[in-house]
């Protein structure tokens, strides 16, 4: 049994050692590459499920197109490819051949999205048009963390184009929207939501959303971001299409995306010194068993009784581990490692009572309860969890947050801890950069509201509010 | 409306026309990627789905390994490396920097899953591990067609290993039963099943088992393969594990695999025309209903009928198509073309008379029927549909068949027409080489029977049948 460097005393160690010690991914011998493993597949296959659902509500049709970009697209657009190319991967040869342009693996398919789009669009009537596609990205890091930062990464990225700009817009909120949604109801993790700074948006933008998680260090981490790309890439691919007067328009694009980054938000967002803690409506074992038993006889009895009980509780995702080279503690701290959110106990004497130990992964709370309860309190404790661990996130945002006035002052205790502060900023990029090389804390997002003040670096008035911290 | 090249005049026209006038796919700028459109990716979803279920009841689990394959790793297998390596693309530079080791974009995973596995088998416990991953896989071959070969495509590999010989010979069929179960019942296409010859096999394998189906041209398409891998690559890759004797050993490796290649197979086992015919258990669109107007009186009757209609038929895939664009004819053709199983025409005489009329797309049948027995009918005659296409395409290899004891007579016919040929053969590649070069044929599989006879070629005494086709 592994013991993991306790978080208080180095977060980021712990992360690395339960990301491993739990099953979830490991390194691959190429450079930031990972291989994700059983377990934390099937954490992303629950992701996927459920998002692509969501998406598809929203009238959006998946495709697929290549992996490779010819370096002559991405160049088309300035701003795009400055943004990326310090991160490109190139293919330059196939078989024994040079190949006579480069190709690129996409870091994001915008390009290659609005090359086909082209060809598709011709008037008023093919708009909206929304596709998504859930695919591998590749940009080369140079310093990576299991899904957090990844050389390689799975993906979804959606694209639409619309006739206007009010509906680009209303489609980069409403796919945010499911996104906070999504966070919030299955991976019980609360978010900020708002709009990034200049500096901050993706390369060839228009303006850039995201919603931002505050991990149990105090670090922000982005787990969504949704993107108006004005008219520049239309314009730049030729994208046109005639209105129902029959004169040539530009479309207005968006694109939106999550990735595996968002199971290392969840890793970060609930898990303690003993392990993960999933929440029950994404994990992928939601009750595991753990069978006790000293001699045949016993094991004999428990056996039929855990096949009753595997009946009962056959609605959730169960695994009953009935490895006999380990002991009972052994799986006991094996399975709260991996964070299951509930564990059976079920040993002779509650055999004999016909009750069985239900023991809860968020809290440690253990009661024992009925075989006749077990299904209708089984489920009313998962349900209490899922509420419970949204409920603890959403405290521990709250009081992270602070509020400055005094740069200096920030300044001292941003270097002593990590936390997310509210502040007044004047917008201009100087203030902005002075924050991140005097604190290393950036501008996650512009705050909802706004309220008069002063900038926190230069004192000059401003309505803006915005929230800062260290991130991921 | 597009009218396509007939399938007699010119098959292989009759293909790409019906895959992009049906909006399947389309070509890339990038040699030999296609673009996946959305009702081909429905396609792909529905063959991801049903699979993933069957694959998980084998026991195996899903993960995700890197697209990058270090040029060490590939040329570490010599079979392996021999066969794939005109195919390799290649990956040298990222960002503006040139890297030590060239990366492959994978063709195939072997050779970085066996890497993982000797991290994670060490005792006869860990075995079987089995192991599935969805992903994409690269292969610049130089003549490619939408679907059945393009240099990226989209695939499952399924890799497993096993403590004993037995075992994996097991696994290796019981992969391919899965996809010869899952081409039967779910396309609705009929398969030979048997083993590869040896200069065909998987490059690097012990021996090759695959699926093929026979297209409406009389070519033969390979529609899934299942590689028993010998010791070979476990060694190359020093996988070991203790068994229950406490010796050390080497397991057995198995891979398999499906691709967007069945889309292909799909199209040309049953398509006419008139274009596509999809068997109702994978259509994206099970039944299509044409509303029929002159006014808008009538239309507003239609409307409520139809919604009527749409209830009652929930729960099937079902489209209504509203559009005023367009005609009612052009409709009946355009859903002919994307091979909707079923049509429900649906005007204001019917809708006065409470009546639906239902169009058969497999046999063109048409029937009025009452609006009360609609959902019993409808789940009756797409049943109907599904077994029909399977009778048809069973009697299509039937009578596609032929035996031949004269070589002369085999290349005259084979030069007029295409068809299988289920010949005796002596097993020497010099014969095999010469059927290749004189016909274009090749040995598809070793048929299960044996029976003494002349190889066709040598005339050598032998028990072995093969089975002769022209492939894709």
């Amino acid at each position: 049994m592994s013991t993991l460097t306790p978080q208080s005393k180095d977060f980021s160690a712990w992360y690395n050692e339960v990301v491993i010690a739990a099953g979830l991914a490991d390194y691959s011998d190429v450079k930031g590459c990972m291989i994700i493993k059983p377990y934390g597949y099937a954490l992303w296959e629950n992701i996927q499920k459920i998002m692509d659902e969501k998406i598809k509500e929203l009238g959006v049709e998946n495709v697929y197109l290549p992996l490779f970009i010819p370096e002559s697209y991405l160049k088309k657009e300035a701003e795009h490819v400055k943004g990326f190319a310090p991160e490109v991967v190139w293919v330059t040869e196939a078989g024994d051949k040079k190949l006579e342009e480069k190709l690129a693996i996409r870091p994001t398919s915008e390009t290659v999205m609005y090359r086909t789009f082209a060809k598709w669009i011709s008037s008023y009537r093919d708009l909206p048009l929304k596709v998504n596609q859930w695919c591998n990205v590749v940009r080369w890091e140079m310093r990576t963390r299991l899904f957090l930062r990844t050389t390689e990464f799975l993906w979804q990225e959606g694209h639409t184009l619309h006739a206007t700009k009010e509906e680009a817009d209303e489609m980069v909120e409403a796919a945010l929207t499911m996104y906070q949604k999504f966070v919030n109801d299955y991976l019980a993790v609360d978010v900020l939501k708002g709009i990034k700074s200049e500096s901050e948006k993706f390369a060839g933008a228009s303006y850039t959303k995201s919603i931002e998680g505050i991990m149990k260090d105090g670090k922000a981490l982005q787990m969504g971001t949704s993107h108006s790309l004005g008219q520049n890439f239309a314009k730049t691919f030729d994208i046109k299409f005639l209105d129902k007067n029959g004169s040539e328009q530009t479309p207005w694009p968006t694109s939106w995306g999550i990735s595996t980054r968002l199971i290392g938000g969840l890793i970060m967002a609930h898990g303690d010194d003993k392990g993960l803690i999933l929440p029950p409506a994404i994990a992928p074992i939601q009750i595991v068993i753990i069978p006790i038993w000293k001699n045949e006889q016993e094991k004999e009895k428990i056996k039929k009784y855990a096949e009753r009980i595997i009946k009962e509780l056959k609605k959730f995702k169960i695994k009953i581990d009935w490895d006999e080279t380990k002991s009972p503690g052994w799986k006991f701290n094996e399975y709260e490692l991996k964070g299951v959110p509930l564990r059976l106990e079920v040993g002779p004497k509650d055999e004999i009572e016909q009750k069985v130990i239900l023991v809860r992964r968020d809290n440690g709370g253990k009661t024992a309860i009925d075989f006749n309860e077990l299904k209708n309190k089984s489920k009313a404790v998962l349900k209490k969890i899922q509420k419970n661990l949204l409920k603890i996130n959403k405290e521990f945002i709250r009081n992270s947050e602070r509020k400055f006035n005094n740069y200096n002052d920030y300044k001292k205790e941003i270097g002593e801890s990590n936390f997310l502060a509210l502040i007044h900023w004047c917008g201009s990029i100087k203030c902005e950069e002075q924050i991140k090389n005097d604190t290393k804390a950036t501008i996650r997002i512009y705050a909802k509201n706004k309220r008069p003040g002063k900038c926190l670096v230069c004192s000059q008035k401003t309505n803006d509010l915005v929230y800062l911290a260290k991130a991921y």
